[in-house]
């Protein structure tokens, strides 16, 4: 089963995996990228010009169960310079998602605490399941990334094969690990619509068509996200802005499967009435308007090997 | 049975735990809390003035023995931002206790690590057996906190049902994570009296009355410590003084349970010569001396809720 | 077996330890080492003058293998204020070792990652190993520590009893969580020779003979590191250079074990062409070059005492 950060595993295939009674389940994985990368001079004189050696990602997950199956948690620990976002924060911040989930029946289970906000599609694929190392450019920009609040998810029951999902969420708006104290929360929606039905295997959240798709596979997506008194260049992300302004972010993202062929695609667009903070001292801070795009294509050639 | 800062946990309900031929144990446990505040303009206007979303408390619990049962260790790390210390100092601080236990028997035991001083009531109750989401005002000004050093617990063997509990603890006096270089410890003694016995499941260290004691339970306890050379506004607590002092900490309290029924009461007193300590450029820093009182009373309704 | 840093342990006697149809195996551990200093005025006046008080280290451990018993990897968390290198660097590092090896056969195999370097002897013993408390001065001051990059491993095949291993590797030269963008890699290789074969249960890696070998056991090793363009003080260690230096070190060290009795000798050299360099505003930082060593002598009386 594909890793989702939108719920608890419950069934793992590796890691440590413990219950007791049906009454408690923890399961414990890790995730380790390491990274090497070299720049030469130029196309002529390979000397090295820089490099890009290290621990990119090393992440500690632990999910499951207490009491009841309908209770379940997620969490997931960062330790990597990069995770703990000294790069561009000023302090260590370990924790990536806090998540308790209560699960009303199958279709409809709403969750507290820290994770990701129901935004564009790649980001929420799990960093295990993508087929870059990285996600796309566009993401980085637009993406609405983790944020602390309610989630709520639904899919609506329907007799067709066409499978349609609401989500929501509504959140401090400040991103990871906000300090207490701000205005202004941050209101997502979001609506997929999977015309022909489920994937096989989670695949509408995984990159690369593992499962080999016997019939065509979409899902559509459309997301709306409306931040009052955004206090960060990117809304959930970014450096801090002079003066608060009331944000709208909207992404429209499409994923495609068939017989091996996979094809991802993303829109994005962030606007505000005026993007120019000023401090008093005379300072511009600006927040990152305008609109994104990201395509992904990819073939699988057998299901051990992608092209 | 109730969670104890105190000692290791060798039974636990929940959490993974594997043993090995009575020659190890390792218990894996963890705690999370997640927070939702809001505040509105007033009570006629209600819209959002300040929102406190954040994980409060995420906490990662080892606990067991090595090569013998008598020999108990004790590690609690926690990640979250308040919980790395990062709100007042100014690094990550992960580590909360780090104990080694050697029992001698069942009634006298020494530990030697960092873990909780025997203080105040309040603060020696883990936070997963609180009441409210966070402990008193009068315990985050008074509150002797954790602290490095050497740890002992003795419980004076009677024939009666009345119990007499002595501990003690020599420390560095600066709180967790102090930098080596300090001259003057911090001494710490506690007596505690139960006059009608112990607690069912170590009651007098839980908040509420979940047991419902069928008949009247009463612990109580006087704690008094010397912080020589304290460098600290709050002896293990506080922003840095500009001159060492000699602090002086004098706790009082009581917890007395009954059919549902739990009060605790605390009385504190800390107090140093001279309060003011100055800079050579002529600021002044000022130790936190004076009285506090901490009362607390609860209703247990039935076994499962609570007034 | 002893617990070394240059590869996965596969077998453990303590810590939890979970396998899977030959498919996944996970081992967990921790080490824990609290401190306790003390100095006082003089010889004369036992007043004390300065205390050292605090968590020394604390290590969470996970190794194993994954799919395969031929694909290990090995992580090493740190979490005391030591371990983080707060004390030196500005921000936290959690991160110790993350390593993946794989392994060809037993006499050679590679690692990808963030681990120890094949330097001197004593750094590559771990902590759990050591005889004192910390590792000697000279090794402070030349060890090559950890670094990011490519590590391999071969044993010699030979018919006689004597072992020829041969190490290399080549990295950030910046050592742990090296930030991207730095031209310049260190280059490391190590030759060891053991004339009358390999120890009991790798003793030539841990200080101490707690196996008592019955006939004479001698490993001698030398070590060359070149880092092209290095930036910091020590190589992988040490304040930033304001500008950069190729640093060579040169190590010899070796371990003779017999009957209880153990000695190790180490010695170091680190030269570069101009060991100053200046600021723009006039300012000098100085590349630590000179000579060092470290003789380590001890006598096991009995497989439980020590002298």
């Amino acid at each position: 089963q594909n890793e989702s950060d939108e719920r608890a595993l419950i069934k793992v295939d590796k890691g440590i995996s413990i219950s007791k009674d049906s009454l408690f389940l923890m399961n414990i994985r890790f995730r380790m990228q390491n990274r090497f990368g070299i720049r030469t001079e130029s196309g002529e004189d390979l000397s090295i010009e820089q490099t890009d050696f290290r621990v990119r990602r090393l992440r500690l997950r632990f999910d499951g169960y207490v009491l009841n199956p309908r209770m379940q948690y997620y969490i997931q620990l960062g330790f990597s310079k990069a995770d703990l976002d000294l790069e561009s924060g000023g302090y260590a911040q370990p924790i990536r998602d806090a998540m308790i989930y209560y699960f009303f029946d199958k279709n409809f289970y709403v969750g507290f605490g820290q994770g990701k906000l129901p935004g564009n599609r790649e980001r929420v694929v799990s960093s295990g399941n993508l087929q870059f190392a990285d996600r796309s450019i566009a993401n980085g920009v637009f993406t609405l990334d983790r944020d602390f609040g309610f989630f709520g998810y639904y899919t609506l029951p329907t007799k067709g094969r066409a499978n349609y999902q609401l989500k929501g969420a509504i959140n401090t708006g400040e991103g990871r690990n906000p300090s207490p104290g701000d205005g202004g929360l941050s209101y997502t929606t979001r609506f997929e619509y999977l015309p022909f039905g489920t994937f096989l295997n989670s695949g509408d959240y995984s990159e690369g068509d593992l499962e080999f798709e016997p019939r065509p596979k979409l899902s559509i997506g459309v997301t709306y996200n409306y931040n009052d008194e955004a206090v960060r260049a990117r809304g959930q992300l970014g450096s801090s802005l002079y003066e608060a302004r009331d944000l709208q972010v909207y992404i429209a993202d499409a994923m495609f499967k068939y017989m091996g062929w996979a094809v991802m695609a993303e829109y994005f667009k962030r606007t505000t009435t005026d993007p120019f903070t000023h401090s008093d001292a005379g300072d511009i801070r600006v927040v990152w308007v305008g609109t994104g795009n990201n395509l992904h294509l990819s073939r699988m050639i057998s299901r051990k090997s992608e092209l």
